[in-house]
């Protein structure tokens, strides 16, 4: 049996979810509230010590990283491949999920933390903030809530973000000049592992992913928006629009 | 045929070394002095546009990050395999491949420039510098060797990184507290991974690995410094001292 632990469909919890719609696997869904500090839980964080979702359990196994558990699915179901069959367009997935993983994905969490998280840390008072903060597992979390909670990031550091997700749309770009999708040919985790991360550069900042700037990677983006395995994903649960209004009451 | 672009057996490239070494492939050794820059001269940009190495050749094919590489050498030549074969232990071995690359390296990495790089690039004068720095591809990189050839990280940053070498090690030593390799009961890309990393951190910080505070890491790394492949990975060409010495003049 297959049980995801995830939270709305962006982000690396829709990396996983488009994953398993693409392979049409069945699952069971175990929605996780991350505005509501669920992630931190006991409950959760006995089944993964750093706090984190997207989770995975396969019958009694625990995997966790959402690039891996992709890797894990593919190799473990492969009726339906995501990866490329030659090995050097599979290096190509790999280094492209890579470079989302370690360079695409932090700036544009950056942002992302300090347009929405900002609002959940700053509307708590002072003694449930801590009480908050004294529960997250990892020291590097707990440094991104205090920061959103007090001042933010600073502007530098958030002009920083946009010029890295200006450099990543531009290598993606210039991929898609030399191929259909994003490790070469055929559609693959390379492309599906990216979605949520252009489509959240389209949201908040829509002038680096212009017709202009970025043509073919806006093609690309509309193509991924048309598949059904990423149009299913779309529809999981997504309680932010309801936390946030609960909260600002 | 395959050809390796590496620098001394530290690092990155001792991972790829290491790698060839176990899986005994033959393999043209490319020397890159990376004290002497020589990874953002034109000839080498145009194999890796991001200046860095190691870079593998495989015939035709050029494949960047370590990490990948790796897993690309395992599944190009699986004689002696160095991925476990059960994909749950091959989640593990990524998940902390991945650990390594994004959290442990990172860290090791600050405190490496600050050790090192700064004194190659406090030797240098303004224009000289300045030279220097115009060539280096990447934003970040270019941004690194600014910092150390200025007044370096700070010390707040430094401590930062070792915490996260702490950290680091906790994490493997709980790991070997369970099995008897990093990914398990075989030896696995990520024990190879991370020999460099520990390795570094006996060098840089031995406190944080003394037998006190982490003696199946501290065992560990010497039953890897035993394997034959490590021994003749690091008999590999290093020109670290003869630089430094040839700048000190």
């Amino acid at each position: 049996m297959l049980e995801l632990y995830h939270a709305e469909p962006i982000a690396n919890s829709m990396k996983v979810l488009i994953c398993l719609k693409e392979k049409q696997l069945d699952f069971v869904s175990h929605y996780v509230n991350l505005l509501r500090f669920e992630q931190h839980e006991p409950w959760f964080v006995e089944i993964n010590p750093n706090g984190q979702v997207p989770v995975l359990m396969h019958d009694a196994k625990v995997i966790t990283e959402s690039t891996v558990i992709n890797e894990y699915l593919d190799e473990v179901f492969p009726e339906i491949p995501l990866r490329p069959a030659d090995p050097f367009l599979r290096a190509k997935m790999r280094i492209w999920s890579k470079f989302v993983d370690e360079y695409f994905c932090p700036a544009l969490s950056m942002i992302g933390w300090h347009v929405l998280v900002r609002r959940i840390a700053q509307s708590l008072d002072a003694k449930q903030l801590e009480e908050m903060l004294a529960k997250i597992p990892l020291e590097e979390q707990r440094q991104k809530w205090a920061t959103v909670a007090g001042d933010s990031f600073s502007e530098d550091q958030l002009a920083e973000s946009r010029r890295k997700l200006g450099v990543s749309i531009a290598r993606a770009e210039a991929i898609l000049g030399e191929c259909e999708w994003l490790a070469g040919p055929e559609y693959s985790l390379a492309d599906l592992n990216s979605f949520s991360m252009i489509a959240g550069v389209d949201r908040l900042h829509p002038e680096i992913l212009s017709g202009q700037v970025a043509p073919r990677t806006r093609e690309w983006l509309e193509k991924m928006r048309e598949r059904p395995a990423v149009q299913e994903a779309m529809e999981m649960p997504n309680k932010v629009a309801e936390t946030l209004q609960a909260i600002a009451g």
